[in-house]
């Protein structure tokens, strides 16, 4: 019993300084935007594709969350978006105060979307509140169609859900659909979106006017 | 600095009960292997490809975690090897009361491989001693050729890694030898294994002989 009692008052205080990083971002007017999945579900890859778009758009800036190394942050700093990097040294997820900890090295008030990703874990990050807005779940074809009903919290505590490396289904004997029905079976209010080369191109169709909507909707 | 302490402990209790189940499993003559990596590493389709060979050389018994569904199970018995489920309900990875409260649910007395594949997930589990014997990480391809730089404790606490969907590498833009570069980068002394399909027919060279030596090498 005592195991439960120490988690839930971890997460509490936890969820205390998500709460106070939501309302530091909001009051600089900044959408903030949790990325989370399994190593190798393809965030980073997602985060480089879409940035330039975003950037075009509105003033954007990231924190890279990882075990180890800085290659993710050095990744994304080639897309031209200011990128910091959190190494939890085996910690299996970021929490709000490591969030807190970067406001210094951020230009909060020239910015208007922050996005987080975080470490590559399907279960963890899940319980873990930053301060965010909105939640982006990646879960690539490669994972399988049944990961859904696999790992049904990353569905339900979700904003959206990102089905990523579309174009590799046929070669790990995925449906997309079938996919796609299963996250619906899972959670029938969550947005899905996909991601992955056609013809050779990243598209990610509405995820950036997705995350912009959200933004206008802050105001 | 309390969060630190409890974690000790409720690391160190879990050590003691895994020490236990070892202890109960060696008076059986039964090696045990802990399978883990993330979600969709294709540890399942591991399990499924390597059984009945393993199975028609030794008795063997497979216990499957999972956050939910009983699918993987479902799977392994289909092979014709007796497996029970455990759901974590959210929990990101086994320990090692989960493992004990199953012994009743197997026949250890005619049983000499115990394998138990974990929740998907590449972090947590490394931390968390079951009582196994032999931990083997299964580390796709599909999630690209940075991850043991980025996962290196899931490396350095294993004895073998096999990098899995070796034929979808091309697809993924990864190299499988480089892949394997960086596992030895982290931990040079760790065995390494691949799985995949070669001209339609799922392989895993060497995985079999190198569990049955090791339950030769319990004697």
């Amino acid at each position: 019993m005592s195991q439960i009692k120490v988690n839930t008052d971890l997460k509490a205080l936890n969820n205390e300084i998500a709460a106070q990083n939501k309302e530091k971002l909001h009051s600089c007017g900044i959408l903030t935007v949790d990325v989370l999945g399994s190593p190798g579900s393809g965030k980073t890859t997602l985060l480089e594709n879409i940035l330039p778009e975003l950037a075009a758009k509105c003033r954007v800036a990231v924190i890279e969350g990882d075990l180890a190394t800085e290659n993710d942050a050095r990744r994304i700093e080639k897309t031209g978006v200011k990128a910091v990097q959190i190494n939890t040294n085996g910690g299996c997820h970021l929490d709000a105060k490591m969030i807190e900890r970067q406001f210094e090295k951020i230009d909060l008030e020239n910015t208007d979307v922050l996005v987080i990703e975080n470490v590559g874990n399907l279960v963890c990050p899940v319980s873990f509140a930053l301060g965010e807005d909105l939640r982006i779940v990646v879960l690539s074809t490669a994972e399988g169609e049944d990961k859904p009903l696999k790992y049904p919290t990353a569905m339900l505590k979700t904003d959206a859900v990102v089905v990523s490396k579309t174009d590799i289904a046929e070669y790990v004997c995925v449906s997309t659909d079938k996919l796609i029905g299963n996250i619906g079976t899972v959670n029938p209010d969550v947005k899905i979106f996909t991601a992955g080369k056609t013809d050779g191109e990243y598209r990610a169709e509405g995820l950036v006017e997705y995350i912009l909507e959200a933004r206008k909707n802050l105001k």
